[in-house]
């Protein structure tokens, strides 16, 4: 079990394919997981997921703990089939989402003590507690407890890298059951000489993966590719790696060439009930005017569902007018745009092209600030004052 | 086109099945139709009511008028493209919505204007404007503009009635296309002769269709029977009888056996979005502590995705966790229960069983008012002191 395969390899980049066993499936990686947290990918049915092809879903231990609890989900044979999922599945420790309820947590050697967003009781994490609720839940990957400083605070950085060391030995030692794989989180801001004592001291714990944390969360992108160049090379080969968080398109392009081979974020799913839809040529905004008698579908050639069946007019006429529906076709879109950029960058790796691929795709995708100053400067072209202001 | 033949007639009741052709495909009656009131069966894709065998859909011409316009949905090819359902569809005149503005709207004998609901704008519609609107969205059933008055106020039923004739025949005089059926609405309250006297004058006018409204807005039950019984006979043989707005399943049951053909009604996806779970035994709320453990299915035997797949404690998690997953699994029971149960009826009828199954029927199923004193009484004779209140 949790044998991890490189099945090519990208011969100019750290970019490669790979076979990650799990006890429900195979994950071929490249692998992004949508982001369950509360149990369901927002809007999405099981099935929807399947069409999609995901194949890995995350869920938070946090969310699940505090409601329903892992309790009632291990009564229910675990968060498989309490949620009707039956592919794999990976659950974080639940610190990511304590450590950013700032006010309202504290903090010690053994654990951290918190109060719950719902209901203000007070609750305490401790690696030990956070690997029995992640075995309650049952997913096939799990994760230690970690601490996610600001990445720019050294001092901050130093202090949190000991405890994070700490729980990952504790954590590592409450473990269980057999069936699920433990990974460990390599933390330290953007510190090279952290990062890489960090990656260090969780090689020798012998971790079956290894995660990247703490990315993603004020730093540069230039801040970020450039920890996962000190990161990765000091990890395990032939260990599955894990980029926490990331998931703009971008980010997972220049994750992929960095070596990383599992990533989640919201951000798909997210900015989709926002009405931010992924397309090759970067994010449009359904709700802008533009839109209003747009026959087009959300991005000609994609195969999904709301692509296959709706224009961009009926699906802006439903995030104006409320309607749910537009948020979950948006989700549909938005995560089989990246499943599907996944698939290709799998091929591309597979068949030699990835880096001429990951050229063109930075250079088509637009990222959200360099579509307003595209804008901006085609109106100047155009001999417009000013670019026309989205309505709402 | 928009031929009916009835197909079955059941010998002890005005029950009867019957087949309704319209330019998107035939409609098998007794039929129900989920309202779209927004151009989208709330939480619903067009194949999420294709596998619900849902076969005529519902959507509201004052929403559609005030947004997107009915000029932009004509400029997609009209309502089926527009919302990506391709069959069967009815609109309303849009006249009750109106009517139900109270305070925001002024009536004369040539039509209605009022202020839109969503930024106040001042708008007027009148018999031959609604047909406009309707002609443009372009659904197979339209209908006349309506007043729709308090149903046990007399003079303002008198009163009303000569309106809503006087608009009935400008609105088939302002008819252009010859694929839409227009249907005539009796109106008249509670008030037997108003309703003898409104069915007989629409019948001189010839329609194609026949709808009784102004029902299930604040009579009784047994007023609303009542009603039916002094109305449907006064209707011609072989027309398709609508009874608007109804939908609840015991009066879906009862208006079967009084002759009616189609319903339409947003108590089963609106009690949906609230917890409110559809069963053979009555109306269950999701929402109840019971539920909190509970592996049974919303009803074991119902062949929906929601009961196929999920636990009444997953679904209950998803409404506790504010999840809109919830929203549309529950919508996706409700609407299978209601189909299912027409299909039952349609079965029932044809086969010469149709009023046992009513008998059985409305002894299984309790309303709610009836299940909360079933419960109070079950509660006494277990010696407890009061029932267990619902957490919310």
């Amino acid at each position: 079990m949790f044998e991890f395969h490189v099945t090519a390899q990208e011969p100019h980049s750290a970019a490669h394919t790979g076979v990650f066993e799990t006890p429900h499936g195979p994950l071929l990686t490249p692998v992004f997981a949508p982001v369950g947290t509360q149990a369901t990918v927002k809007t999405l049915t099981p099935r929807d997921l399947h069409e999609l092809e995901a194949s890995l879903v995350l869920a938070n231990t946090y969310h699940l703990y505090l409601r329903p609890g892992p309790e009632l989900i291990a009564d229910f044979g675990g968060l498989h089939s309490f949620m009707g999922w039956p592919g794999p599945l990976l659950t974080d420790s639940g610190g990511y989402q304590v450590f950013s309820l700032a006010q309202m947590r504290k903090l010690d050697a053994d654990g951290v003590t918190f109060r719950s967003h719902i209901d203000g009781s007070l609750h305490r994490f401790t690696p030990e507690s956070t690997i029995a609720a992640q075995e309650a839940l049952g997913a096939d990957i799990i994760m230690c407890l970690d601490e996610c400083p600001e990445p720019l605070d050294r001092a901050y950085n130093e202090d949190a890298l000991r405890r994070t060391h700490a729980w990952a030995a504790r954590c590592q030692a409450a473990q269980r059951r057999a069936d699920q794989a433990l990974f460990g989180i390599v933390q330290g801001g953007i510190f090279p000489d952290l990062r890489a004592e960090s990656a260090r001291t969780l090689r020798a714990l012998d971790f079956v993966g290894y995660a990247i944390g703490g990315l993603s969360v004020g730093e540069t992108k230039a801040e970020m590719y450039a920890t996962l160049e000190i990161t990765v090379p000091e990890l395990p080969v032939g260990r599955p790696r894990y980029l926490m968080g990331v998931g703009a398109p971008e980010d997972i392009v220049e994750g992929v060439a960095r070596g990383i081979d599992i990533f989640d974020c919201v951000l798909p799913t997210r900015v989709a009930r926002n009405g931010g839809l992924l397309t090759r040529g970067g994010r449009m905004n359904l709700r802008n005017a533009q839109y209003a008698a747009d026959p087009l579908p959300i991005e000609p050639g994609c195969d999904c569902y709301a692509c296959q069946h709706f224009s961009r007019a009926y699906l802006r006429h439903l995030f104006k007018a409320g309607e749910t529906l537009g948020l979950h076709l948006a989700t549909v879109h938005n995560l089989r745009f990246v499943l599907r950029l996944m698939a290709e960058i799998r091929g591309h790796i597979a068949a030699g092209t990835f880096m001429a691929f990951r050229a063109q795709f930075l250079t088509e995708y637009q990222l959200p600030n360099q579509a307003v100053r595209h804008a901006q400067h085609a109106a100047r072209r155009r001999g417009e004052t000013a670019v026309r202001k989205a309505d709402r």
